[in-house]
């Protein structure tokens, strides 16, 4: 059987890649999403197992005991990672997985699934990325600034992913990484068998 | 100035590539068709510069040994070519351009563009081929054969191209490759610009 594609949407923080992966998944239903799981507490609205698959301390350090993980972080104390099971079980049975996940996180990914396909989400500029971290409103200046430091070092990270979507408008982006999707199951490589069955019927 | 696309439509001969090129080209008017010089007359319906670039033998010869063609076959006694300046003009002025040829050509178009995005358009299955080719009523017994031979050839070559579509519904083929230019346009080595203006403003 054909693998599955998996489908990668990384980006620097504040470009908006998780409303663009929310608004993906309600337009491609037959994508399937690769929950993170963390030991950080639920946040009000947060669904279990639906946001993250929320976990205890001792589970993630199992976790990544038995190698289960594809790639993890701990962000300002917490863990989050990428439960590997599942990524391999919907690839092997021929459906697409889509990750969205930080810079760092899908630069791991890239060594594991060289073959994903690599979407890097980038802001119009950095002064809209700047407005739309201020607009936040969960930042420090400081922090602010740290962010914006870090989006220019990410952004030259950009030639390590195979497509780059500017998020100047939402729906324009989902509609580009539709096509993406689209074009990417085209593909030779991911079409031998389609071939082989016009040579061989 | 970003370079346009130059998206070459290929594959065996009854595969319906030209019917799909003429569909794309009247729901995508922004691409720019590359008509092909020939030396064979033009045939009732056929229009001077739009269907092909009619031209005498002496004319032909001149573009040859003037370098003017980009690829070049005889064909049952007659001349056909890809004329060089039209294609390389749209593509410094950014401008996306369209060749549909047959896979002899598009290899040797590949040689010269390799950053052109070559697509092999190929038929359900030989079965069905047969029977498209059957019913074009043009071609004998043997000739049948001989194309269905060649045909399995030419799917031999499919690896040589980025992306196969099965033409088992000229609508649906044609969307596929409209989502093809989409991500074609988002590839990274395409939009370093809009990441060094990113970085830089």
């Amino acid at each position: 059987m054909q693998q599955g594609i998996l489908i990668v949407l990384s980006g620097p923080s504040g470009t908006g890649k998780g409303t663009i992966c929310k608004e993906l998944l309600r337009s491609m239903p037959e994508l399937h999403y690769s929950v993170s799981a963390t030991t950080r507490p639920a946040r009000t609205g947060e669904i279990k197992g639906v946001s993250y698959h929320f976990v205890s301390l001792e589970s993630f350090q199992q976790m990544l005991s038995q190698d289960a993980l594809l790639e993890w972080a701990q962000v300002y104390g917490q863990y989050y990672g990428t439960p590997r099971q599942y990524v391999d079980e919907k690839l092997q049975n021929g459906q697409d997985v889509v990750l969205e996940i930080d810079v760092q996180g899908a630069m791991k990914i890239k060594e594991k699934f060289p073959q994903g396909v690599f979407i890097f989400i980038v802001p119009p500029s950095l002064a809209e990325l700047s407005v739309r971290i201020n607009k936040r409103g969960s930042d420090t200046p400081d922090a602010i600034a740290k962010r914006l430091g870090c989006a220019k070092t990410e952004l030259s990270l950009a030639g390590s992913y195979n497509y780059v979507i500017m998020n100047d408008e939402v729906a324009k982006a989902v509609n580009k990484i539709r096509s993406i999707v689209t074009a990417e199951k085209c593909r030779t490589v991911r079409n031998q068998d389609i071939l082989d069955k016009i040579c061989n019927d």
